[in-house]
């Protein structure tokens, strides 16, 4: 790790909840909540293919990780952000386990057999990119917010050609796009199958959802989990998200 | 409310967060929290027209009826049910705001204007007439809670009839329909615009929810509602819950 070379402007965050450790720049790229949450929301397969779509730095991918010794897959786009997931995959020793490619997320198949994927995680860009009121951002974020590289219809057809069948794709996105989601997943053949909410603390709506789609799984049974409180009402995390960024709070 | 006839088995219950009196009969049927929060769930409008379809004994337009001055048609199959309605509406003396009709929702148009409601309130059969595992029930509660008599389809169909442009459908269901109900409601022009997720108590999947969908709505911009909390861990009602039934707890 004291080799590690870090780039103007970038640092070492660490997930205390595991031990991993992510490149971060702030200017860049930085992961957030989304990213932790997604990486915990599906069951991880202990054995398969597990590809990681929009990594972005690596975050989702790195912290699912911890809870499997299945090959891991990061598909980014940009080189910038690619290149911090590769440093960061050295950073933990985790080269075995984890391959970063960088390309666009069209080309998958080129990297991962067709109909052999167990699990696709993806936190992809959530605005349409007609949506302009946040383009005063920097390149980076840019493309990773907004649907202008990829967008949800790209990421269910080419998850539906990598997915085995019952294969799952475990995505993050907002409770706007609820509708266009569930249209496009079933689109695909992908059965929304387990849906939670996450919600800014008690009292406000929704302002995200993680979602679990089978791959020729059946449209019956939809499971709507438990709500996720990201705060309580004074500004502090909830013990629930606390546990998932810290771990367990030690029993006095 | 002494001359009221009460027949066999006949009790009358009160909603204490308001003065409506309901006459129920647990052999025939009885109004559950459904109803409560169903009539609490949308913005109710001050002046139109309302519709309760599968009014059963009336419990949730007789609640809706103490938020607002708008006339209030009940609409229910059932003869035995309709006619518990009917002497609820006479014992909370609202003869001349809320009308009972007895007849099959299909012909809903031969009771209100076509294009004219304002605000139509449902609390449906849940359960798909296939799914046999509760047919062991009395009849009235076959009908009020499978798929028998009617369905999602007929009731967003005869909706659209009805409702005026912007007009409002307002529904209780449950969450393992939801995908169906979307897209049921979508078939016909009804742009589902507001969802609220009720949970029995924390820690559990959702059980129940509750969906507002716009007629010739845009189907931009669906909001999560924060989500409701039946049960305490302990059992009791939520603060939140409890309110409803009872109205606010004196400050002591």
């Amino acid at each position: 790790m004291s080799q590690m070379q870090l780039k103007e402007g970038e640092r070492i965050d660490q997930l205390f909840s595991t031990d991993v450790k992510i490149i971060q720049n702030k200017a860049v790229f930085s992961y957030s909540i989304d990213s932790v949450l997604l990486s915990r929301f599906p069951k991880i397969p202990s054995k398969g293919l597990i590809v990681d779509l929009c990594s972005g730095n690596g975050a989702v991918g790195l912290f699912a990780s911890t809870r499997t010794k299945a090959p891991i897959t990061l598909v980014e786009l940009q080189e910038r952000l690619a290149d911090m997931a590769e440093r960061s995959i050295q950073l933990n020793h985790l080269e075995k386990q984890v391959t970063m490619v960088q390309d666009d997320l069209k080309n998958l198949l080129e990297h991962v057999p067709r109909s052999q994927v167990d699990l696709i995680l993806c936190n992809p860009p959530y605005f349409k990119s007609t949506e302009t009121s946040k383009k005063n951002l920097s390149e980076h974020y840019l493309l990773a917010r907004h649907e202008i590289t990829t967008n949800l219809e790209e990421i269910c057809q080419v998850s539906r050609h990598a997915l085995k069948s019952n294969g799952r794709l475990a995505m993050v996105h907002r409770p706007d796009r609820f509708l266009d989601i569930l249209d496009t997943l079933r689109r695909y053949n992908l059965a929304p199958k387990r849906v939670q909410f996450v919600y800014p603390k008690m009292g406000k709506d929704a302002n995200m959802l993680l979602i679990e789609a089978i791959k020729d799984g059946s449209t019956d049974g939809l499971k709507i989990l438990p709500p996720l409180f990201v705060h309580k009402d004074n500004g502090d995390y909830t013990d629930e998200i606390f546990e998932i960024y810290f771990g367990k709070r030690e029993q006095k």
